[in-house]
């Protein structure tokens, strides 16, 4: 089966980059990469049935295992250039595939990514994509930077991601139809690239922002203060929805994929230009604090209990 | 289930590189590329029933899953560095892994590989592999290099991993105690490297001889010529079995991931110098000729017929 659909994948492949000095189609790919750069790697699974309905259509599925691993390589401020692609599939299926293709495809031309390698496999649907970028040596920003009094920040909206599950989940959304943010998650690239040298430390929002939030405080040895009322929710979120489960969305719910990252106070003017130089919406959301844990305050004072929460698969009532 | 399985495997890491400027625990891994030296990159999957039967022991699944991998990079004369790896699982299963994490680990300590990137999901048991590693600018050995003349050699022997199967599908092999080929195939990564500047094309005998010497000869715009005697059966096989079976079996039963490459005539002695400084017996079993097409006779000259071949997974029946 392996060999169809490789060699559809390495047709349709719609970027040649200069530093694939060779693709699909031997044992390995070779790959270029310039003096004064570090690598940036990493790798994401998005299995059926546990990160996407199994009635998700094919090319939101392309989409979204690309833009995981791109969300990533954005949280370090890499500037992507090329990924390898496994796919497990229950059968060799053209029509699902070209559709698959066109999702991924789509993504990779948008960032001028080149698929460089693949395999495919017989077996239940699975998907695993990893992703290789670039950045200039010593300027990658990480989980481990934030410093007492840096201000918290967050790009796009969230919940979302979170919003369209559960609906979706009530049956008020058709996951084969919806063009939404659960299945289109859009990876913040620009804007990791654009924190280089501005952020302390940043994260991208996939699990939920208590949670991947709190892996920035535990890799910085730092503890936080968010103020509910200052988490960005879309004006539509808000006036169609009750606020406390919006909040507790956009504290809990994941797949948003926004940036979530912390900068020194000197630079907050440079941040409220590059909203308008992005096009997108960033907003100050809590400080970082010398002591450890996240505290969550509504406006007025009152402390907000948090539940342990994090990332809620749609499924994970299934997987106790 | 996530953080605690990639932290296991973080901890367990047996191997540090230098050119890993950060390794599992944030967004991304960073790593640092010589200059003067290109990237290989490749990825392969094993699915549980589909690449390996299911009870097979997670010691050995670990194994073999980088193994494979490992393999791709010394078909291309590569220098293993780093690997990322992505498990679905059914379970979080500590014992499970321990056991997986000790053949993946053992291997890659032997070799200087550190895993630099994870991701686990939870779904059926299935393990992506990516690996890179460094080759000498201009130095990779193709598919595609081949030239009429040149004499076709295969390291090792072959159809071990074949005969395996067939013992284990016969109840006469019990997989979950025999350390054998099928389960662990040596990755031929010091030959590869032997053979830069020697081979003129090269490839891993994943699919069976037939089929993966098939690749190097479409890429390469060439065919060949095989004499059946001449294929590499160890003594064993031949005494303890039916030959005319087992030469079949060495053409096209695949697992053994020995190396399949081709040489210019002037470079013989070394090739016969080579078997002794690595260890590894190197047969010539063939030649490349201009008319495309492989041809096999008997010693003796008569033609044999080629089933159109290739690798047989050991589940092939069930997937129609």
């Amino acid at each position: 089966m392996e060999f169809d659909l490789i060699e559809y994948l390495r047709k349709h492949n719609p970027v040649q980059r200069p530093d694939v000095l060779q693709g699909i189609g031997d044992d390995c790919a070779r790959l270029r990469v310039e003096s004064g750069y570090e690598l940036a790697v990493t790798t994401d699974t998005l299995v059926s049935g546990v990160h996407f309905p199994a009635d998700t259509p094919p090319h939101a599925i392309g989409y979204k295992s690309l833009a995981v691993n791109l969300s990533d390589l954005a949280a370090m401020g890499a500037e992507p250039a090329w990924v390898t692609l496994a796919m497990t599939l229950p059968r060799a299926d053209m029509a699902w595939l070209a559709s698959f293709a066109e999702g991924f495809f789509g993504l990779a031309e948008r960032y001028g990514v080149q698929l460089v390698g693949g395999d495919t496999t017989q077996g239940p649907l699975s998907i695993t994509v990893q992703a290789q970028g670039f950045i200039p040596q010593g300027q990658a920003i990480t989980r481990a930077g934030a410093r007492p009094g840096d201000y918290i920040c967050v790009t796009g909206f969230l919940g979302e991601a979170g919003l369209n599950l559960l609906k979706y989940k009530g049956g008020d959304l058709a996951i084969t139809t919806a063009r939404n943010r659960l299945n289109y998650p859009e990876p913040r690239i620009i804007a990791g690239i654009a924190l280089r040298g501005i952020a302390s430390a940043a994260i991208d929002v996939s699990d939920g922002l208590i949670a991947d939030l709190g892996h920035i405080l535990t890799q910085s040895g730092v503890g936080a203060r968010l103020t509910l009322e200052d988490l960005p929710l879309s004006a539509a979120m808000l006036e169609d929805q009750d606020p406390a489960k919006m909040y507790e969305l956009a504290l809990t719910a994941g797949d948003d994929y926004e940036l979530c990252f912390t900068i020194g106070e000197q630079h907050i003017e440079r941040i409220n230009q590059l909203q308008y130089d992005l096009k997108l919406p960033i907003k100050h959301i809590g400080n970082i604090q010398e002591n450890p844990g996240l505290r969550i305050y509504r406006r007025g004072g009152e402390p907000l209990e948090i539940a342990s929460g994090g990332y809620e698969h749609f499924s994970d009532k299934r997987h106790g």
